[in-house]
């Protein structure tokens, strides 16, 4: 039932013909099972109800640590939910995402800057960095990285994931929730698990190489002819996989070009601020 | 001179015990060279001059664009500067670190929301959701996400690389120098190369996990007699490597403590504002 090692023999070209399907392939130079593995990440949305050997949730934490963590101040944490109430609430909280439920570990990952302001505390040090812009962003860079860490480390086990950022929908009830002190925020969640039959998806295309990578300075290689290859290969992704056509223009522009689709995710300044965060 | 897989065969037990030093080490679980790769992480400050092999910059970046994306908007882009005017001007940003101008890839990854701001003007449909706060988080955390998975597999190159956070310090000139259109923010660099033989330094030891990691809800288990481990262990690991004795919490209260360690930080709302973000 579980694998404790990923066997993603991939070659180099079949991983990027997967990667970038339609698009032109980038040149890579080295490689090994280790990127292969990377290239063929999928999010799976449906979980097998099998629980985790037993200390898979220490040795995720146990990678994610070891992630880089801005001047080694780990302003990060991560609470792990089983409670199946809970798991029901953050699934309503995510607009009914039943994965949240299925999967056998949920993470919240948290901006956590109530450690250290603790430590000031105790020590009677005014932390004057601590209500900027700039502490909070690093907050929220330290949790991203340590939370892929735990991805690529679940990904090795032969187990699946997927990003929640609806969490990011009603913060003050994820917070109200998980019992979290002023000073903490839910930046994300994590379903990891073994992912159900009926999820053998594909590896979704990306952009072209060249519309993301830039050399010495910005260009403006996401020229039309690059995005309409782009544009197809999406549309016809999603109709190899069962799902309604749709471009990857008309996803940007209906996820973006609608206040209603960011789901109450437009009042997060004024909600971050409520958890503690000045924002300044 | 180079590798092209790393050969981490450390056992669970070595690795915990680097990365946790004399605190508790976790009961984890499934272990693999990969999650023992992820556990040796170093952040590395000196670079020999070898070129990096053909395509590895590419190889890099198909690994970045294979990490999650929040509802595949890929709101990031990655600039990579080699020449070497630009690197002593971007060293010099950053507060006189010389890596940036030594090792032979310099990447500065960017929250990018021009390319879908540009694709909304060209399709005459404005973009509501772009100006907020949210919007901006979350091509921070693309952004991230992107950049670790190219740190996973830079270090299975047998590569090093280290973040560098002081591209926040000044992301005007950051701007000016790369030529970043507006709705672009540098929100890291990141330096990738082969570590100076001077640099074979040791692991970081972390908190103990229990301080990161909560159980349903949100724990206080950083008590003090955790707190005074971890200080010790840091400033042994700190004598060991040579460095001025430091305990970890005296690193927080200097870091987080005085608003001249920001170097210019205090101010990033205003210039991620002025290039183009409004924060809603």
């Amino acid at each position: 039932m579980t694998t404790t090692s990923a066997t993603p023999q991939m070659s180099r070209s079949e991983a990027l013909a997967l990667r970038y399907g339609d698009g032109p392939v980038p040149l890579a130079g080295p490689w090994n099972d280790q990127i292969a593995a990377l290239l063929s990440h999928r999010s799976v949305r449906g979980y097998r109800p099998d629980p985790l050997p037993d200390g898979t949730l220490e040795t995720l934490v146990a990678a994610a640590q070891s992630a880089a963590t801005s001047s080694n101040l780990q302003v990060w944490s991560v609470i792990a939910v089983t409670d199946a109430d809970a798991r029901r609430e953050l699934a309503e909280i995510a607009g009914g995402q039943q994965h949240i439920v299925q999967c056998p570990l949920y993470l919240v990952w948290l901006a956590d800057l109530a450690r250290n302001s603790r430590l000031g505390q105790s020590a009677g040090v005014e932390m004057q960095a601590i209500p900027y812009l700039e502490t909070f962003m690093l907050a929220v860079i330290d949790a991203a990285l340590a939370a892929q860490n735990a991805v690529v480390a679940a990904e090795s086990l032969g187990l699946s994931t997927v990003y929640i950022g609806a969490m990011r929908n009603d913060p003050l009830r994820v917070a109200r929730l998980l019992g979290l002190p002023a000073g903490t925020v839910g930046v994300f969640g994590l379903c990891v698990g073994y992912a159900a039959d009926s999820e053998a998806g594909e590896v979704k295309p990306r952009l072209p190489q060249a519309t993301v990578l830039h050399r010495e300075r910005y260009g403006r290689e996401d020229d039309p002819g690059l995005r309409a290859v782009y544009d197809r290969e999406m549309n016809d992704f999603r109709l190899r996989n069962g799902l309604p056509p749709q471009t990857w223009s008309e996803l940007v522009l209906a996820r973006l070009g609608r206040l209603a689709s960011m789901n109450g995710r437009e009042v997060l300044k004024d909600v971050v601020r409520e958890r503690g965060f000045p924002l300044r």
